[in-house]
């Protein structure tokens, strides 16, 4: 991309509940997050915009805080506008927590070194009615201990091949799981997991995998199994989209390095 | 009423969302929680039911915790289905939480010495889009000191005529609010009010009391007015349903005395 001497590389901090989305992406004749957001910006500062997460999320799947940048070629708005003036033109599920000015060589994607998604779920017959629509409530009983065994074996560098849905050749699907818990919080748990990168729906078939751990229908050995095998058949189901949230992004302003990763699934 | 020999009378706590509903009470053409709920215990108990709760809530108020009581004349069922059985008839915005059986003379209203409500509210521009179902976002600064000097007015035994919606000629709008407060929580504030009893729209009216209070647009001495003017038409706005939940209700097991208040608007 040619950038103009005078552009100006602005990143938002935004947050959104997914469920009237198809994902972040823009999509055909769906309705995406980033088409809202890019047609608000777009009546903000009156030129066309491209934005850049920090990942996608899947359809139905919500971000507490999501990152993303873009360039502005000509506009002279001020950041306030790309604050409270782009929430004037946002429905009221996505929202712009913060606007900064950032380095024309930022880029959402490529800077971020990890990111956290939080997936919430509930135990029967425990039931808060008021969180159903970001709550996976669960119509078995779970063994908490169980679950947090079997998130060791997951932690470290790995091929993570079982958990990819669309596995792709000559695609690198290692990446490298840095934290991974099972936490109480008010009435219900939630799986927090923080790594380099994801593979496409890898949380859910994780928290798919993890579940199935701990309700007993597989040991702490067939976990090691299943990372081992690279087949996603072995793995647990897909958890639904509803309770799976983007939590935080992280990057290292110090760093100038740039991920190493293969990032063609989150970049393209 | 002639309450047969063999009758049994069953307690619940409920849980309800009131977004999709036109509150407690049974309406014509429109769809209420009474409705919903009595034709989920007749499909268990295999017979007509009337059920009682501690308190009306209006079109769009919550209940975190609601308690219903009713009278089974002749069915066997045990309390089991009054709970599991019950709820899998109900819609997933109304849940039964626990069912007993109590004395035959329980009545869910006058057994039941107060009620708590809480009402959520952020203040600008603090937002957290995932509890916008249930939280007022304020678009303005709010002094939460002023708001709780505005609570000690309130306190007390007192005629509030000045937060009656509908006034009743003949009828004592005098109750005692036994606590009021307001309090931080997560990223927000309530006002939690707890009394022996409430005319209709009273919590809302006092919250939009309040919020005048804690943004300037009234002072401290302007609430004692409000408060001995009897004049709706001095007080705030009554504040939106979506932010209030009937929170708790209390009864004294041990005590046998009714309850001496006029109950008219809520038994009606």
């Amino acid at each position: 991309m040619n950038i103009p001497a005078q552009a100006r590389t602005i990143c938002l901090e935004i947050q959104y509940d997914g469920a009237q989305y198809c994902g972040w992406q823009r999509q055909p004749k769906q309705q995406s997050v980033q088409e809202m957001l890019e047609c608000a910006i777009e009546r903000v500062s009156q030129e066309k915009v491209t934005c850049v997460a920090s990942g996608r999320t899947d359809s139905g799947v919500h971000a507490r805080k999501q990152v993303v940048s873009f360039v502005l070629r000509s506009s002279k708005a001020n950041l306030e506008a790309y604050h409270i003036g782009v929430n004037r033109y946002l429905p009221d599920d996505i929202r712009v927590l913060c606007a900064k000015e950032v380095s024309e060589d930022f880029h959402a994607i490529r800077n971020s070194y990890s990111k956290t998604y939080r997936y919430f779920f509930s135990l029967f017959p425990t039931q808060n009615l008021f969180y159903r629509h970001y709550v996976w409530n669960l119509s078995y009983s779970i063994d908490i201990s169980q679950m947090k065994q079997a998130c060791e074996v997951f932690v470290g560098t790995h091929d993570f091949s079982c958990f990819q849905t669309h596995p792709r050749e000559k695609k690198s699907h290692v990446r490298t799981i840095q934290a991974l818990s099972v936490q109480p919080m008010h009435d219900f748990f939630f799986i927090e997991v923080k790594a380099d990168g994801f593979l496409r729906h890898m949380v859910r078939a994780l928290v798919g995998t993890l579940i199935d751990a701990g309700r007993g229908k597989i040991s702490v050995e067939d976990c090691s199994m299943i990372l081992t095998s690279l087949d996603r058949n072995q793995a647990g189901q897909t958890a639904p989209a509803h309770a799976l949230f983007l939590w935080d992004v992280f990057y290292d302003e110090t760093s100038k390095e740039k991920s190493t990763l293969d990032l063609s699934w989150e970049v393209e």
